[in-house]
């Protein structure tokens, strides 16, 4: 391979592809773009989380030259604690990802070893041979950058997450004059957002949201709680405004929030009207016509606060009747039916709750096609690479790419892993990587596999049956055979059951061949198999005295 | 209570209100309407489906006058096997749902049981004291019914699953003149569907999948797949009509497809032009432009044929570069990763996947909000109970009630498992039954509980571990301690992790105060918990000698 080949590879197994990790390698330099984690799917059983596998950026750890973070959200932030662990090397982030990093890593008590640097949307840094232009974004976070990446083969434009809100909350559109500016110098390849290419037209501005708001703090008979995602500031700043507009107190509830709402109104991100916001305590005091609470969950978590609120288990405060619930959020794809379960449960307690699609009270932060075919039309980049998205929302990207004047041939529709190798004027599909994701579970990176899922996925499927049984020396039973099972049946209900498989056991066992073992836990397989037609993992343990 | 009283019935624990099964019950008397089957979610681990408790209905079975199906759905039609099995009643349906039930019961032996007899829309029938008035809805299965029950306290309109689709596929509008001329006769009670109770407007006719069918035939470069659900007949004649018009050849693949698709055909409820239909083996030898397949999998579900194309495991054939293949199903909620994931495959495989809301090629069932008012309208009852949804949903349609003029107080929001108590001029919340619903898990129904599936829950959190001890009679182990774990960790990569839980063991054993194997769980546990905050279940068993 060239030298004067730049690398572009995406990191991190099955998720979507290049959106928790991107790395761009030119000879002896990396540049990492975000360190993001995945939530895990509802069939990968007890993972708490998903990092993407950066084997190959620890293997290459001293030509790591920094490490972009474009937003403050967890799945371009949550695995910073574990990349620094691995590696050291200079973070640079805008004001607000950088309290958001700084939130998370006094955490972990990682704060002072993290080399944290301070950019603003405009500037341009050299990092390695690699000249980045941060570029301000519109998207569901405030102080969102995407990148501009001169290399020297040319100019590769980053998006991350975007979308060009027309009217946004916090007056500050995405930057449509840098953009403009990259097409003029030239540009090389886009790697852009693909989140939404499935929906059609324009998402609609953050702003939308405000009548539905207004609507709703106009019609509450009594408190309202706002749930939304602890790091939607501008979400903060909207409750903010119309509770001062409505003669109402506002309070958050729950550490994460009310951290990075200290957070971001000391680094003016939030602007909370005077006298406005008022401590949980407080609110908790006052008649309820007059406050509003802000809280997470709005993804039905059982540990958050509404989650805890819906089971009627959260300590400090309860529903009470003709509360009014705003879900401000989308939901993350496999958490609909713990949402809806959750809107139940707090309709049950007497709550009124609004929510998508009942109610505009979410919007998305991600461009739809029409503004991906602007994107393009504005960057007029000569190859193309659909990033964000699985590979059905890249597959779409790719076609509307198409229609937007890319030619197919300088498409590239690629998965984690994947490396592609860009020259001057050309791009080719590299070595493609082993890569992956790494689970964690508790304390411990990496100990729970593939493997030990689809345990757990068995285990879980019809659970397991455990027979002990002593025998003297001549292999005969000394006592009756003892049987735990879990997960398997109700105990009171499947007795007879468990009489029937210890009856079975102790005809079969003086006619049972060779290995003695194997073939109790074969008998005790099939047995249980034709009376119930499930297959629960079978343990023997043999005692010999 | 009164023996001029009416009682409703609604069953079948937490799933939507009286979706799966309701009953009707005056003096002596039951009528019972539809007797379906509920989806496991997602955290309701290894079950296979889910049936109403119907413990009320065994204990009153003797005076149960009839069984009314109202269409051919699971979710009204599938537990009818486990309700024959305890209940002997006639069983009344339409051509269709009876030819449906009939495929379904043979399959269990059950068919020479079962009285099953005809109706069609239009048609009354006596059951007991009950006049039951079958009336043609729209839906997405022809020959669906709602019911108008002339009780001894007054008429009671029950929807069952309807839209008002102006222009159905098969021609057939729903009766609204059977419901005006039921409001000139005076209404005391309207329970009607309220799925859609979240959507604004009215619900796409049945029909507007027609262009984006045409589309996708005129642009598929090959094969074409088109995967829905076993028993959307409607479907089967839209892609029979349009492989007719676009020269193709059709199959259906699969057993329930093929099956209901012959019962349909047999009926009159399926007219595959002449020539267009032929058998899989010979679709499979032609020329790929000239196919169209049918099967199943909409839901993604990995035993299915388009489960298994995705996955490559699919014995007949296999999915081709540029197969189109056209997912023409809703999405069940809780199914969402499940079919994305397939969707991904699929592509990863060379296919192109249409799919909603990429391309409209499938439509609701259900009502929307419109026409939900348009219901209320024309059937103007007395008293108004939402049924068919859940909690969140009922709420909405309570409110849509509310708009059309029903006072809130002749509005009952209901769970299953509360009577509702009619007398001719009066509605009151009755007695609430324990009712519930009832696990089915292999072959067993009713031995897996709530408790079973929190203990699968535990073991898919963290698997277990499993420790056997060899112990001499002063309590001293004679070998090393034996561990065998499941799904806790990768058995490679934590081989440390075992040595160390054994040498804790070890020097543990002689210090254990009181009973051993309790004292030696609690140690093994918070060893584990220590090393890596995971709680896996754990065993000990002690062998003495």
């Amino acid at each position: 391979m060239s030298k004067k080949t730049l690398k572009i590879i995406p990191l991190g197994g099955l998720g979507e592809v290049g959106k928790n990790m991107t790395a761009y390698e030119y000879g002896d330099n990396i540049l990492v773009v975000d360190s993001g984690i995945m939530f895990p799917e509802n069939d990968m059983l007890g993972i708490d989380y998903i990092i993407p596998d950066f084997d190959y950026l620890v293997k290459r750890k001293d030509i790591i030259r920094g490490i972009v973070i474009t937003h403050g959200h967890e799945d371009h932030t949550g695995a910073i604690r574990h990349v620094l662990e691995e590696i050291d090397a200079p973070i640079y982030a805008t004001p607000l990802t950088r309290g958001l990093l700084e939130v998370k890593l006094s955490k972990g008590g990682l704060l002072s070893k993290a080399d944290l640097r301070t950019v603003q949307a405009g500037d341009t840094v050299q990092i390695g041979p690699f000249k980045v232009e941060f570029f301000h974004v519109c998207h569901s976070i405030p102080d969102s950058v995407g990148l501009g990446i001169t290399t020297p083969v040319g100019l590769i434009v980053h998006t991350a997450d975007y979308k060009f809100d027309p009217t946004p909350v916090d007056g500050w559109p995405t930057d449509f004059a840098k953009l403009a500016e990259f097409s003029s110098r030239g540009v090389l390849a886009l790697l852009a957002d693909s989140t939404n290419a499935d929906k059609a037209g324009w998402t609609p501005s953050e702003r939308v949201i405000g009548p539905a708001f207004d609507k709703a703090f106009s019609e509450a008979p009594s408190r309202i709680l706002v749930a939304s995602f602890a790091s939607l500031i501008s979400r903060m700043q909207q409750v903010a405004d119309t509770a001062a507009r409505y003669g109402r107190k506002m309070a958050f509830a729950g550490m994460s929030m009310t951290e990075n709402a200290k957070m971001a109104a000391k680094l003016g991100y939030l602007k909370i009207p005077d006298g406005v916001q008022v401590s949980l305590d407080q609110a908790l005091q006052m008649n309820p016509k007059k406050v509003v609470l802000m809280c997470t969950g709005s993804q039905g978590e059982p540990t958050s606060i509404l989650g805890r609120l819906s089971a009627g288990t959260n300590r400090r405060f309860g529903i009470k009747e003709n509360d009014t619930i705003i879900l401000s959020s989308h939901t993350i794809p496999g958490n609909e039916e713990t949402i809806y379960r959750t809107i139940n449960s707090l309709f049950r307690r007497g709550a009124n709750v609004l929510y998508d699609p009942l109610v505009p009270v979410h919007v998305s932060g991600h461009a739809s096609q029409d503004e991906m075919r602007l994107m393009i039309h504005l960057v007029k980049p000569k190859f193309f690479i659909p990033i964000h998205g699985e590979l059905r929302h890249l597959k779409q990207h790719a076609i509307i790419a198409k229609e937007s004047g890319i030619p197919q041939e300088n498409i590239a529709v690629i998965e984690n892993g994947q490396i592609i190798e860009f020259e001057a004027d050309s791009m080719r599909l590299g070595e493609r990587i082993p890569g992956g994701y790494v689970f964690v579970d508790g304390a411990r990176v990496g100990d729970v596999g593939p493997s030990v899922v689809r345990e757990r996925e068995e285990l879980a499927r019809d659970g397991f049956v455990l027979v002990s049984l002593n025998l003297d020396n001549n292999g005969r039973l000394r006592d009756d055979p003892e049987i735990i099972t879990r997960g398997f049946v109700y105990k009171h209900e499947a007795q007879e059951l468990i009489e029937a498989t210890s009856q079975h056991i102790i005809e079969t066992i003086d006619n049972l061949d060779g290995d003695i073992h194997n073939s109790m836990v074969k008998a005790v397989r099939s047995f249980l198999y034709k009376e119930t037609k499930r297959r629960p993992m079978v343990f023997v343990t043999l005692n010999w005295s």
